[in-house]
């Protein structure tokens, strides 16, 4: 392993990094020494490698568990400015190891780094080696609330797990760490003592102390106007706060101030060594992105004859497999609206798109080689204003002839509108194919958005990730335009391990034929086909197959992971299956993007399969992700048989530690008030003894499993946890599922809760989080989501629509308990804000499940309740076609139309003077007692349809504004009446 | 930088180091890390190479110094058990950093490693390079108070200092770090804030309560028996302590009890390791150093004819310059006691020895070629036991011829003093000289020691530096044996950097001339004058000298730091010759062991003399040298105009702070109890109004440079300091004068003060160290005398022999005032003893001063008043001559001898009988009468002679001890009246 180190240190010293040495206080990662921390701000470059022993006291395992360590090796490497290049800067170091880039299967795994104690964040990816996460990279945007420019990139190499793969061993203490001696040997005592330390014996109280003494002092040295040391004591005071967790003595008030006080504290820190480091005239000169330059074309461009084919080529370092699919539709769409608004675009012409994680392509057939001329209009003077009595040109007249060129004499008569001026008719020369082209690839590449956009080196771009290369060819010629320092051209990049990585494409027409030639497949579709051609084969090969309807969003992940998918088998030892399903599946699905097999009855086999990039040594990968999957299966069984070991009362006590969020208490404040609203929300419901019995034990352990060690680790099993631990501790099978259920629905699409408890709970969870969230101001604004409140939402109005047993819940009811639950005001305005969100969420879902926009909304004064409202809304997508409806809709229009907003349904009957008038008064009267209490659409149709007729003549008879103000308010006192008759729908949307 | 750093790494991870990452908290210097401080102890075998950036708070300068970091870059090795080619290695790796060895001047210059705070120490040397310290090269002998065994070799690097000598740049702000980075530019800022920190910023009372948790932490670990969290605290406590210590904010007291604490608890990590990795059954094995081989003989000794010449050399590691002669005596000494107890030895033999760092040479000429034959007598039982009756052998006699292998019939008769044995007398045949000198060796090399001893990887032997290698020549014979696995053999080490480091001898004659051969020479004396013929050209090329009579303590340390001498000279900058000469020649000759060069009136010049060892490239010598010269002297300006902005008494103040010794208060404490004695001896001495206030004004200053920046860096100026800077402050010159002159003596053959002033405040200062520490019981023991008192009580004597104005002064006196001015109670016992041991050391002083040991002997009752014993001493010497002060003598030792110890001088002379009694009674009184009451020996003897006739007389005539008790004890009375008369002399020594 220090060979390892000697290695990597030699490598990057060779490529400009300055070499320095680990933090010399405890730090949990590379990214708190101050060779990052400090030396990502501001403008000035650096480039800097070091090893930094990364202290996690939560790490601790005594040295028992094979992969955890309180103190692992970090080597951290910081580019900055980033050089654009350092994807293929760190495959050198990976070869430098002494890995077999051909051999093994690298890849670049979307993952984005945040840290909000530290107010920093990146984008970048896990790298993975035969599926075993060995580095972190992230192209560092902000650190300490400040935003960073240049941008740097942060390469974070795991040692010890890089070392294990490389010697192939399964615990972290066999690693050979030098000729003759172990890790183990050389450090196992400190593992095992310093866990002693974290675990059980370092004093609680003096390390309290030991917080509050270094954030005083950190605080003391920003007064100071000293940043380094301040930096250090920020340091401390992270380290002092982790032992203290540790050791489990953090409680949820603790933890929100302490995290509030060391995120205040980098921030000034990071503000500090900006400005220092400008008083001292940024000492290593400027590095900052430069403002964007100006798009260049080059003038010479090509010329072609008869039709083009167009081909675009965005290349991009690895998208997030989601992105990769709406950014080629988005360049489609740019692409055809761009050329469709030229006279290039024929009827003929075809867009083909394809799409990998590192390219985004367009191919356009049949485009015209230039556009078609056209006239133009050019307008000068009024005609009257153009020439004197005597007919000369007036000065208006010559200065607009002069300006166009011509002589006064040449200029005639256009005539605009009704208007005659003078002017011109111009035939304007249709631009060249390749010009019409030159001007919009910038456009579309500087429009390239995503939901997270990133800057790197490149002025004026933001993207999900840097766009490296663009080839953009017309025919057999390049398309020659420069955009933020990118020059297209007719390189494209192929597999980076390749020997020729660069491979120049002859013709547009020939691009995806070239890049199949390099083994890469640009089609998603052809991608999916091949995946599941390959994988089925494979399963069966171990008498199982894979559930494809069931892999469906998995097999859509992978298809964007890769650019020419390789399927491999690999297998795990049969004992793990001894471990509930889901945790087996989640850790393959979720974790390592495996394909999990099954046997012909659904049963899981002890085999998965995964894809690799390219071609590979499909035993070496086979092996590599196996040993990760041992690895983690093995963490899993560790923390399954540990939580097994308490009751869930017992477990549940562990969310006293857990916060929640500001000012909302801890988990276990809400689980408490999810219980009590949900009690609340069962007087609504009509219960039978047993369902009440599992409401009020499901209640009384609500979410007991977010505190137990595999939750914690794998969150997103969270509900099911609960359901396998109440089974094993013996709990009723109904309290077992409703404490599942209550986590549902956990994404988009997943399933519902159909018991009444589960339902109860699950509708009380969202309720409380909803409440909670608006009353301390944590909306969500714009992308930002972290609670995610939009899927709470959506739950919520899902429930409430699916079951017909919670009918009677209403939403704004609902949030009405949910506040008056919480531990802070709730206010009117909180509550209204609150409301309108959730109706929001509801128009949206209704409106993406195929209603119509104007009926939706129509339906939206039934937002509170969304079960309502989604019948309402079918009936009115029916009744729309309706003739006597139709009527119907505009009698009434004309009533809201003509009542103004705020009048009192106050009147006289008696004042009435038009027959019209007594009559729509006498079937209103009517249709008004006939009307059922809580009438459906059609009902309400039915019973009102009799009022359409007397409308109408009423308004063809009467004059209701009449001149009398007496007469005319009693008028509209009456229309006011009716008006507050018939808020089942938001009539004028639909008018 | 880094580059050096990465081919250190290298170079020792390609010897067998694991590399290991620096301490993740500050540390004052590697050896703090647990990779040292722990893994030194036990019997594991353990190799490690690290970078350790080493924080010394006090040594912060705002990034100012051209020399000085707070924090700096150590690079550490630690080779356990030491290879025995641990100098070889590490010369290696200066290699391996692109030194040229050929062209430089590396070497190793004695440099003994304590640190009391962790109980730890080591023998070894300061590598220099041309004079520039790059390295400390230990022998670690004892760690947390634990001795080591095995014994590790600790090399550590000085890296700025060693990047600084190799880029030729004179800050260390300039060095290239990495290509395009300076040191400055990459830490300047750190180095700033952090000294800002340590010296103007860190909160004192924060830092008080971290010391606090930091030592309770790893109290709380001790106790929890895990070494390496404690471990850790400690190092932390440390830190925190070193903060405090650079804000000036530890008191005495603070100071003694934190380090006893530290201590203290270092010893308990120490033992508690030890314990554990026992528990753990030495996970990394046992190297510990095993029980001495015998020393072995090979069976194939050499046999020569005629005469012999052997040559004995003893090779090892630089020895110490002042061990170097004196072991070669040793060598010499035990070599001919050797060879005289044997035949082997002739009266034309002749030893000769030679001696350098490396090696101890005796040569001894004209040996027998073996022992003579001599007769051995075997004595049997009695005669009389011998034979029965029948003149037949008894069992006992059978028995002894069995034993002796003979018949008994072959048994004769021996006498043995009076009687008469049966017995043998047999010829024993003398060895060959090769067997005499194989069992001389061994007894040899085992009996080496030297003032301060080492252990390293030789079981059995224990000396000042380790023996390597051994030739042991009989004319052209090997005479082979082992020692502590060495064998002697004929093959020399010349030096470390010559093609062929080993070179065979082939005849004892020719080691000499085979070492000079190869540019060693062996003999000090030549060695001596090749520097003086060397030193003094040069000197003359630049107008100057060298003043060797001055030099001469400093040319016979030089003589002894190389092998072959190479006078060098070099040159300074002539404005630091603004500084105080004393500071410039202290620089010099003190830390640098230059050779000052004076112009003919005695003015110092801008050049020195350096003495390298071997050739080398003489101007990369000089350059190197002189450019030590310039930050040493940088370093001292510093200081100096720092000093300047205080007064005297300003910088006083600062006495406080420095501890003077356990339970005996701080300098400031000493300092003011030194101004009490002197001013209440001053009351003994006959002083002038001037003087008293001289005294007066010199007492209250006394001692203040101790406190400057100058005297702290170099403390051989202490007192030289004090009078420059009291003159520069305007102080009287006499006042200046005293506070020069209580610092002399200052080592032995250093001048003595001449004032009365400066005489009585040095009197006072040794009196108060007497009093003090005999009283705290930190008196000499065995070789330890780490106070000085031995130097103490000699200065003190020396004073009081030589001035005249103290005459009145006596030690029993001084010290007895010195005892009720301290703040610790001193005991009669203690201040009985400190008088004894003032006492040896005026005896001893006057024995190597050439008066015979009893005449010493006989004037110590006069130890009290050392001038009046030294006076006594020489009359007694002349008198020793005269007869009549003979026959004084010898009637007093008649008296003396018959007097029973404790006898009280009470008698009624009415009783006497005898005429004789009478007779000497009359005289008796007479001479009593006459005698001067200070009466010096010859006065005393003068006055005394009549006493002797009568005397005689006396013991003729009458009978002392007569029958009667009651005549008796009259008698004795009498005569014990005269014993009390005549202690002027301690008699029986003269007898």
């Amino acid at each position: 392993m220090q060979d390892a180190l000697i290695r990597l240190t030699d490598y990057w010293a060779g490529r400009g990094c300055l070499v320095t040495q680990p933090m010399n206080t405890e730090v949990g990662a590379g990214t708190l020494n101050p060779a990052t921390a400090l030396r990502v701000l501001g403008p000035e470059p650096w480039r800097v490698a070091y090893v930094e022993p990364s202290v996690r006291p939560d790490d601790s395992r005594y040295g028992d568990n094979p992969n955890r360590l309180q103190t692992h090796t970090q080597f951290q490497v910081i580019l900055k400015p980033e050089p654009g290049d350092a994807q293929e800067l760190y495959l050198g170091s990976l070869r430098a190891l002494g890995i077999d880039l051909d051999a093994h299967d690298v890849r670049f795994v979307e993952d984005n780094w945040a840290s909000p104690a530290l107010g920093a964040w990146g984008l970048g990816w896990e790298v993975w080696l035969d599926g075993l996460e060995i580095t972190q990279f992230t192209y560092f945007q902000q650190s300490g609330g400040l935003t960073l420019d240049p941008v740097s990139v942060e390469i974070t190499y795991g040692m010890e797990r890089i070392i294990m793969a490389l010697q192939g061993v399964s615990h972290f203490k066999d690693i050979a760490y030098a000729p003759g001696i172990s890790y183990g040997e050389a450090f196992g005592q400190s593992e095992y003592e310093m866990s002693r330390y974290y675990l059980d014996d370092a004093d609680i109280e003096t390390n309290r102390q030991l917080f509050e003494a270094y954030a005083t002092e950190a605080r003391r040295m920003l007064d100071a106007r000293l940043p380094v040391p301040a930096h250090s004591y920020v340091l401390k005071c992270s380290h002092a706060f982790n032992v203290l967790d540790s050791r489990g003595a953090i409680g949820t008030t603790e933890r929100a101030r302490a995290f509030a006080r060391m995120r205040g504290l980098a921030h000034e820190v990071a503000e500090l060594w900006v400005e220092r480091r400008a008083e001292l005239d940024h000492p290593l000169g400027d590095a900052a992105i430069k403002a964007p330059a100006a798009s260049e074309t080059s003038s010479a461009l090509p010329e072609i004859s008869g039709d083009g084919t167009f081909a675009l080529e965005i290349g991009v370092e690895e998208l997030p497999p989601h992105e990769v699919a709406p950014t080629a539709e988005h360049v489609a769409r740019a692409l055809v609206e761009g050329l469709e608004e030229t006279g290039l675009h024929a009827d003929e012409s075809v867009v083909e798109t394809y799409a990998t994680p590192r390219r985004i392509i367009a191919v356009v057939t049949a485009l015209h080689a230039r556009e078609p001329d056209r006239e133009q209009v050019v307008k000068g003077p009024r005609l009257s204003a153009a020439y004197d009595a005597d007919g000369n040109p007036t000065k208006a007249l010559q200065g607009f002839a002069r300006g166009q060129g011509v002589a006064p004499s040449d200029v005639g008569t256009v005539t605009l509108g009704d208007v005659e001026y003078a002017g011109l008719v111009r035939t304007v020369t249709g631009r060249p194919a390749a010009q019409v082209l030159a001007d919009l690839v910038p456009r579309l590449v500087k429009g390239l958005r995503a939901d997270r956009n990133m800057r790197w080196n490149a002025p004026g771009l933001s993207f999900s990730r840097p766009i490296r290369w663009l080839v953009a060819l017309l025919n057999e010629h390049v398309v020659p335009v420069t955009v933020a320092g990118m020059t297209t051209g007719r390189d494209t990049r192929v597999h980076r391990t390749a020997d020729r990585p660069l491979v120049s494409v002859p013709h547009a027409a020939e691009l995806i034929s070239t890049l199949r030639a390099n083994g890469i497949e640009p089609d998603i579709a052809r991608r999916r086909s091949r995946i599941v051609e390959a994988a089925g084969p494979l399963a069966r090969s171990v008498d199982g197959a894979i559930d494809l309807p069931a892999e469906h969003a998995l097999v859509e992940e992978i298809v964007n992971l890769v650019e020419e998918p390789t399927a491999v088998l690999g297998s795990f030892d049969e004992s793990y299956l001894t471990l509930p399903e889901e945790i087996l599946t989640t850790v393959m699905k979720k974790h390592q993007r495996y394909l999990p097999v099954r046997s012909s009855t659904g049963r899981l086999l002890p085999y998965f399969v995964t894809v690799a990039n390219g071609a590979c040594d499909t035993e070496a990968v086979a092996a590599g992700n196996a040993a990760v999957l041992r690895a983690r299966y093995e963490d899993a069984a560790f923390f399954f048989q540990h939580d097994l070991r308490s009751k869930p009362e017992q477990l549940k006590g562990g969310l006293e530690k857990l916060t929640f969020a500001d000012r909302l208490g801890s988990m276990a404040d809400r689980a408490t008030r999810i219980r009590a609203i949900a009690n609340e929300l069962a007087s609504r419901v009509d219960l039978s003894n047993e369902e009440f019995e599992v409401l009020r034990r499901a209640g009384k352990l609500a979410k007991f499993d977010l505190a137990t060690s595999m939750v914690i680790e794998l969150s997103s099993l969270a509900g099911t946890m609960a359901r396998e631990y109440a089974r094993r501790a013996g709990e009723d099978e109904a309290v077992a599922q409703a404490l599942y259920e209550m986590e549902l629905p956990r994404s988009a699409g997943d399933a519902l809760p159909t018991g009444v408890a589960g339902s109860l709970l699950a509708v009380a969870d969202r309720l409380d989080l909803l409440a909670g969230l608006f009353a301390v101001g944590s909306a969500p604004t714009g992308g930002s989501d972290p609670f995610g409140l939009r899927r709470a939402a959506l739950a919520l109005t899902a429930i409430l629509r699916t079951n017909p047993r919670l009918a009677a819940v209403t939403v704004d009811e609902g949030l009405e308990i949910a506040a008056h639950n919480q531990l802070v005001e709730v206010t009117p305005e909180a509550l209204a804000e609150a409301n309108r969100f959730v109706a929001r969420r509801l128009e949206q879902a209704l409106i993406d499940e195929g209603h119509p926009v104007q009926v939706v909304r129509a339906v939206m004064p039934h937002a509170g309740s969304p079960a309502y409202a989604e019948r309402a809304a079918g009936d009115l997508g029916k009744l729309l076609g309706d003739d006597r409806f139709q009527r119907l809709t505009t009698a009434l229009q004309r009533v809201l139309r003509i009542v103004p907003e705020g009048t009192r349904p106050e009147y006289d009957p008696e004042l009435f003077t038009e027959p019209a008038e007594q009559r729509l008064y006498d079937t209103f009267v009517r249709v008004r007692a006939e009307l059922p209490r809580y009438a459906t659409l059609p009902e309400f149709t039915a019973a009102a349809l009799p009022l359409a007729e007397p409308i109408d003549t009423y308004f063809d008879d009467v004059m209701v504004m009449d001149k009398d103000p007496g007469v005319r308010a009693n008028r509209l006192g009456f229309l006011a009446d009716i008006r507050d008759l018939v808020t089942i729908l938001d009539w004028p949307q639909i008018a």
